[in-house]
């Protein structure tokens, strides 16, 4: 089994402590699993304390001698109770909490413990630092992008007329796991859960559900109304499959278009014009553009060829985003979409996916996971970009 | 697609405004969508407002129209703006929050917006009403162990010397996706996530994890450390199979036992000892006797057995547990536990799990999801008792 060096998270807690100054802090906690594994190297069971001066502690419940193994931190200790952080924490004044994601009652126990500390909300802190991807965490993407393009690979071997959507995506999820896929894909969220993601043919292309995407399927319950469903698959329908793959923590995102027969005309149209979206406004990120007025720029090039009103959705179901930052979250900066006015800098990796909805009939669309360099950007998810007809 | 019937929902509302009463609470949110989805019968994103008197209210902020279709409540209405809530709690002085999940982050907006209102937790209500379930309940986890019993028939046909545990995993995922599992086991806690579960097999399944659970796996790297891993399945090891399974939100939970050849007789014989296990803990149940009693019998038994340092883990690694309730979320009361002090009555549906950890071998044991009736019990997850040998 791999491990996270031990000069990478030297580098993130060294880049982290800035941050935590900055934010006139003395100490910082973090508790959700997703960013103590960014900063110590394993997922066991526990939480991070990282103070202004002084070394790292990870405290541990469950399991420590892994712990210890996986993370190249000094000080990993096992943790009964909750009182055992007071040492470190004394006389600290503001301390840092995740408290975007941390529970209502946990944080409460926290001030019942440290009193008249303040708590500050550092979820930001690590969120800013995960933005930029060293060439350690660009290497496990490329990884993801080999267990991707094999899985894409597939596809054709295995769509078959008649399959269900569910079908279809339990086979790819079970070849992908057997090639070191996680089988989850991370978003930090009290509601969010993973799934079979986007598994869609025809109509369930244009059937919106919970989740903040232009499409979201059918899915098999309403007690799981999203991803892939029960529907079979049919000849001359445009087949969108959105599948994630997640190497090590790390997450590759990509979507191609997929039919058996012929695929309808609307949709091929469609395809092309979110093929030529994408590269034109991956050439104006190059320029230096900010991620607001890339999604902007989009939004005009879907109306300039006449298939706004489809463009990232219908309606009120529209999104307002063209892209999203992923790395060990699915979703994390930087974000095409408003508000966000800074440009696309080297060492961002995104993941841009325009894409059409059309009412009643299904989607279109294409989906790369980009990085950005020093000289030009980078498709990491390298699969083939034509429309396979099947 | 199959919908929560009106009778169900309005049942659940009707006891649980005695509880909200009880609690001297005006009104109550529901934030968590599997409780809000108990209450409502929606999984679409919003949240669920019950007032001690008058109509319940969904707010839904994505997507309306599925969640007008699939719950049956009378008011289901679309939210833009937290402001929406204010008519609603008017001049309410104590109002439920499910603090023990909601983010602190967004309580703190209530707050703002609900000036002096007092929040109480509400999630011990929903978990109160949870904890016996409705006949409508019991056929959902009937079907559910339809479906495991299917993908456990499979396993002789798919299990092979040389495989890696995950491909087998992955099949089985595979297999039961297409049958109707939902793909994830549910459990409330901030960094839970559902996985592939445990397919362990010799060495692996002594491993220890950062799951509450006597033995957790490899899992496939230190980004998720845990369940099946890409350790190959060799002749002669005990193979421990743990999968669950979630149909419309239902879960059955069950472990059989396998191996390929031969299984060791030690594993045999431990496993012959928890069946015993199982079986006086359940007469016992059936007396009346509490839940915690339950848990103390059975490491008597274990004792007994001679096998008492293995029994539900070794060392410190030992879990609190026997049993746990299961419905909508696979961790849910009843405990068979420690300080659960109450007896198992009728309509109660739990997982019942005595296992044995042999340090640096393996594990052994078995695992039945159970129904409590007015005369007997009835295990739910029916399939064949015995250790298979392929």
């Amino acid at each position: 089994m791999m491990f996270v060096p031990k000069e990478e998270i030297k580098d993130r807690i060294d880049r982290l402590r800035p941050l935590i100054k900055e934010a006139s802090l003395e100490g910082a906690f973090f508790h959700y699993k997703i960013d103590y594994y960014y900063l110590s190297g394993t997922m066991q069971d526990g939480f991070l304390f990282v103070p202004l001066d002084g070394e790292a502690t990870l405290f541990v419940k469950r399991e420590l001698k892994r712990a210890r193994r996986e993370s190249p931190l000094q000080q990993v200790i096992p943790m009964e109770s909750l009182e055992e952080i007071k040492p470190y924490v004394r006389g600290m004044k503001r301390i840092g909490l995740q408290l975007d994601v941390i529970p209502y009652n946990q944080v409460i126990k926290y001030k019942a413990l440290l009193g008249d500390a303040q708590f500050v909300d550092v979820s930001p802190l690590t969120k800013a630092l995960r933005k930029k991807k060293s060439p350690y965490e660009i290497r496990l993407m490329e990884k993801a992008a080999v267990i991707s393009k094999k899985v894409y690979g597939k596809i054709p071997e295995i769509l078959r007329e008649g399959m269900r959507e569910i079908e279809l995506g339990g086979i790819m999820e079970s070849h992908a796991k057997s090639l070191g896929h996680e089988g989850l894909l991370r978003m930090r969220s009290l509601n969010y859960e993973p799934y079979t993601w986007h598994i869609l043919s025809g109509r369930t292309g244009s059937i919106v559900s919970q989740s903040d995407s232009p499409m979201g399927g059918l899915g098999l319950s309403p007690a799981f109304p999203v991803g892939a469903s029960m529907k079979r698959i049919r000849m001359g329908e445009p087949i969108l499959i959105d599948f994630g793959i997640n190497y090590h923590g790390y997450h590759m995102d990509l979507t191609r278009m997929y039919a058996i027969g012929h695929m309808p005309e609307e949709f091929v149209r469609a395809y092309e014009v979110c093929k030529e979206i994408q590269y034109r406004v991956l050439d104006r990120a190059l320029q230096g553009a900010l991620a607001s007025d890339l999604f902007r720029y989009s939004q005009q090039l879907a109306d300039e060829s006449g298939l706004g009103p489809y463009y990232l959705g219908y309606d009120h179901h529209k999104v307002n985003f063209l892209g999203h930052g992923i790395g060990i979250e699915l979703s994390e900066l930087p974000f095409l979409a408003p508000r966000h006015d800074y440009p696309i800098e080297e060492g961002m990796t995104f993941a841009i996916e325009p894409k059409m909805v059309f009412p009643g009939k299904g989607a279109s669309g294409i989906e790369n996971t980009v990085l950005m360099g020093k000289d030009g950007y980078r498709i990491l998810s390298d699969a083939d970009e034509s429309i396979t007809i099947i």
